[in-house]
């Protein structure tokens, strides 16, 4: 169902998934479309984009934002165009990175709002990706807490997603060997050919340890960590000493509804953070690194317009849509940072 | 048996321990004193060091050193008098910080010894404690990971130890809420009363979670770990968000022999550290601060002449002891630093 001028569909919470999403979790209502007040805007979502963190503010689990309620409206970051203005620093046809969450439309007071200008109007929904949220995820956890040195060993999970393609890029630019792992043999050729990693390994393989501990066999110095689950198991006995593990996400972990079996492996991790000495540490990008986004944006914006960063989207047309591509992303059946088409950018009729 | 001036009894590895290390991993031998050659040195021990990190150097796992021999003399530091010098930068009767390990006399050639000077010498073996390699440990990892701000909430563990005694106490001289933790409600006491912490805690409580929590009604901001095991399941849920976690020891596992029953708690680990964005660094003092010794040596040495610090040492006379302290140690029954007195100062008849 296309986007029209009368309607508001947006797609709701209907239920708290337990373990994985399934469809029935989401609900799809359709309102009349608001009319924006004195001060306010209408915004029309042009580009959506679906995260793995979604999934936690799913849950009503202890977490550094609170959960969404049930029947509110999924929470995402949007590349959206202005419909309507009344609003002394916005216009008409201006577009906007928002926080429009699954939805044709949305009233905005204007807070929050990043004007769209420059090359990224060229391809907005790079605004989402390469030169929004995942990139800068990419840039400070590898950078600032990974500081990768020429000639170390950089090991990057989820290697041809969002945020993974990007650290292995980062890193390459910074002298490093890069060793991705990705599922299954396109992602992995496409981590090589493309992206330019020195290695891309198929965490499906069964023997994917032992190919692991072989294509790095000076040892690993940043594992910049997105997954958790058995590639964590896999990479930590190959940590160097001093070696940096940035956290940015445990994606494996998310769907998880119960206590993992025995044995218990975290004096296994904390014997290898005092053995070797390792730093382990999480981030949340917006809120430990807000101040520092004018730098990553100008530096990874000079990249990409000298074309040393290649960023492949995983375009999914239509809002209606987005439940299953979500559900499908967190079992790894993307290729790309997966973005939704809401809309064309021409005004619907 | 007393020091004698023909003999040097030293203890050597025996066995590996499987588990906590029993006397019969032990064995006191003695040999003919040896002579110092051209450049050489003959140091003669007064204090040896008993420290937990010796129970890894005992096992052939693999670490950031190598194991001990069978048969090898235990290592440790102590501190020494040089009975001769063929040694143009060392004479007779001068005081050393040594690493002689755990024997009466010892070769050297002078290199890594530390002579001795100033205001320690009226307390030599501060040298293995408040002024060295724990104070160290102390100062930098709480103070260079754990960067504790006024008002913050420090944790520490073992806390009358020689680690955690000093953690604690410095954390009150940066303005810190200090809770410590320890076995027994006699080292509860002594912290609170003469290290002047504001509340410690009795790990063998039945109620020891709770009371943790009562205690650190804000959170806590930095845990200094030297222990692991339950008193780290009891802590990280109250880690509040952008907490710190050194951690320079595991003693709870140095014993373990085979991997615990599950459930698998690693992820509990992975998820708080990415939720509130933990840093966890494993540190080893001479290896990652070495260069700021002097650094640490001028502050420490300053705090203790203003009587600003309290070092309980829990001495143990004779070296036919050592054996026996170190297996009480590893169970918690010191009560401060472990310091073997090998030998008075006076030289041996």
């Amino acid at each position: 169902m296309p986007q029209d001028r009368q309607t508001n569909r947006r797609i709701v919470l209907a239920s708290r998934p337990h373990g994985a999403p399934t469809a029935a979790d989401f609900r799809e209502e359709a309102q009349h479309l608001p009319t924006p007040g004195q001060g306010q805007l209408l915004l029309r979502t042009v580009w959506l984009s679906l995260d793995p963190y979604m999934r936690g503010r799913m849950s009503d689990a202890p977490s550094y934002v609170p959960p969404l309620a049930i029947n509110e409206t999924i929470c995402g970051g949007t590349v959206s165009i202005v419909e309507q203005s009344h609003h002394a620093d916005f216009k008409s046809g201006d577009w906007v990175l928002s926080y429009s969450g699954w939805q044709d439309f949305a009233l905005s007071d204007g807070s929050g709002l990043v004007k769209l200008s420059g090359p990224v109007l060229q391809h907005p929904s790079w605004a989402l990706g390469m030169l929004g949220m995942p990139g800068f995820t990419a840039y400070m956890g590898l950078l600032d807490i990974g500081n990768p040195q020429p000639g170390e060993t950089v090991v990057v999970a989820a290697a041809t997603g969002a945020v993974g393609s990007l650290v292995g890029q980062i890193a390459k630019i910074k002298g490093c060997h890069v060793v991705g792992i990705a599922g299954g043999a396109a992602k992995c050729r496409y981590a090589e050919d493309v992206l330019g990693f020195d290695r891309c390994l198929d965490h499906r393989d069964p023997n994917f340890a032992q190919q692991l501990s072989r294509h790095c066999s000076e040892g690993i110095d940043v594992y910049f960590e997105s997954v958790g689950g058995a590639v964590f198991n896999a990479v930590l006995p190959l940590m160097n000493t001093r070696g940096r593990i940035p956290v940015c996400g445990l994606i494996a972990d998310y769907n998880r509804t119960a206590p993992s079996a025995g044995p218990d492996q975290l004096p296994l991790l904390q014997s290898a953070i005092l053995r070797k000495r390792l730093r382990v540490q999480g981030f949340i990008i917006t809120q430990d690194y807000g101040h520092r986004f004018d730098e990553f944006f100008r530096q990874m914006s000079q990249w990409v317009a000298q074309g040393r960063l290649q960023f492949r989207e995983d375009i999914v047309d239509g809002l209606d849509n987005a439940p299953e591509a979500f559900i499908g992303m967190l079992e790894g059946k993307n290729f790309g940072k997966v973005v939704i088409r809401v809309a064309g950018d021409k005004p619907a009729p």
